[in-house]
């Protein structure tokens, strides 16, 4: 049985059939196995990070809210995300011209093109270049260079550490053109309420509008999970109206999850993760 | 540790300091135990119940989405619920004139009156008839007495079995006035999706207007839960427009969930689950 247990002392249960592999690369200890449940899972220092088949819970809500609100995406920087779900739910946007994915560990991503094809099928297509490297480090000196920045990131322990602070976001908002949207993942309401409240008070720090947006993601702590809206110039999508019709429509036809009645919806959160969010 | 794992092998797992109470009834078996992450918790048949930390997703989600939509709700039928959660979100509603709450099991009573007081804590208010009896006979002949009725209800397997079907589904709706809206709970759309679409179909059967709501659920399976709104004459509250906005500010200001804006948003589902609820 694998076991992801939060400090607190509760979390997922999966019945494992048979591991996989497990590798320790310079970063994390990396391993994948099958359960009858999930598909094969993916987890990064035990920590639960992909399953075949919950996957596009996490992947179709940090890629289509930015993206169909925004008027024209068309460059795009992935920080994190080596298992390759975001890349393939971007490049569903006929707009895109091109993608950065800037991942530290390259055996994320080597493991799930060997364990995950229907995740990771489209990291070789030639509109994205996949670097790794320390975002951080790639980040600096950036100018005007994306429309839309999703931090599909590890929880702010081991590698993802550095990239929950000011002087990475700071950074990262010279390299966001105008109009820019940037979408960090922002942690479990219920079960990491602190961290939550950590990252919302960074955010805030950083940029004019703040938003978060929240949705189901069975195999991640609790259940239920939330990504963070952020930018100087564009409001979160609270009403429908801002969003493409034809170009969302579009999109929902690809996904389990997305469709133009959630796009906003997904922005009516809770009382206590509005707490959480606005301090 | 406890476990809950589903049939196909997947589940919670919450550390577990001490057993608190261990009974059989003529119905099931009814455990409660200890744990840090959750404070007290009970179990029927194994199966997770009622969590003194999470319970509020559950009890405001099945309660407050009926009660404001409906324009003034004065008598009220509870179907289960024996851990008195959704009573106490009832009495929160000044238009409230008398609930009856049929428990086929007063074992869950008792327990969750000694084991989880503010949970169970109004279930001796006056406005209160606690009928510990099967509410598949007690439904039988009754007409036009209330305006709404909630299923809070175990699985469709054990007790709660003989509440799936159309022939409680009929004499349910003779029991409600004009004006009536139904809400069963109706499974997790992720972790029991057969269940959840037999459900539907069920309703449909029923109904003029069937409509899923979801939320975060973190102990039950897959971390995510749905409610089916029915009613033969009040449409879904897709557009806020129809809720009282004094009457729900008011309502909000004691809730950890519900608020104005989530009121229609709930609604807005996604695509797998609109599938499974709309056949």
């Amino acid at each position: 049985m694998y076991h992801e247990i939060t400090p607190e002392g509760f979390g997922i249960a999966i019945e494992k059939d048979k591991d996989l592999f497990s590798g320790k690369s310079e970063f994390q200890t990396v391993d994948v196995f099958h359960s009858r449940a999930f598909g094969n899972v993916l987890t990064l220092d035990g920590l639960m990070m992909v399953t075949e088949r919950d996957e596009f819970f996490y992947h179709e809500m940090i890629s289509h809210i930015p993206m169909l609100t925004h008027k024209n995406p068309e460059n795009i920087l992935i920080v994190g995300g080596g298992d390759g779900g975001t890349v393939r739910e971007l490049l569903k946007h006929k707009c895109v011209k091109h993608i950065d994915m800037v991942e530290i560990d390259g055996m994320v991503i080597d493991a799930s093109k060997k364990f995950f094809p229907t995740v990771a099928g489209e990291l070789d297509n030639p509109k994205v270049s996949v670097l790794v490297q320390d975002a951080i480090d790639f980040i600096k000196g950036k100018e005007n260079l994306y429309d839309i920045a999703l931090i599909d990131s590890t929880d702010p322990i081991g590698p993802g550490e550095g990239l929950f602070n000011t002087e990475f976001y700071g950074n990262l908002k010279r390299a966001m053109k105008k109009g820019g949207i940037v979408v960090p993942q922002t942690e479990g309401p219920f079960a990491q309420s602190e961290n939550m409240r950590k990252t919302y008070a960074l955010l805030r720090k950083v940029f004019k509008y703040v938003a978060p947006y929240t949705g189901p993601m069975p195999t991640y702590p609790g259940g239920y999970w939330s990504w963070g809206f952020c930018s100087d110039d564009v409001e979160p999508p609270f009403n429908n109206s801002c969003v493409d019709s034809a170009r969302a429509d579009e999109i929902a036809k690809t996904c389990k999850i997305y469709n133009k009645e959630l796009h906003s919806a997904v922005f009516a959160v809770p009382n206590f993760v509005k707490e959480l969010a606005n301090g």
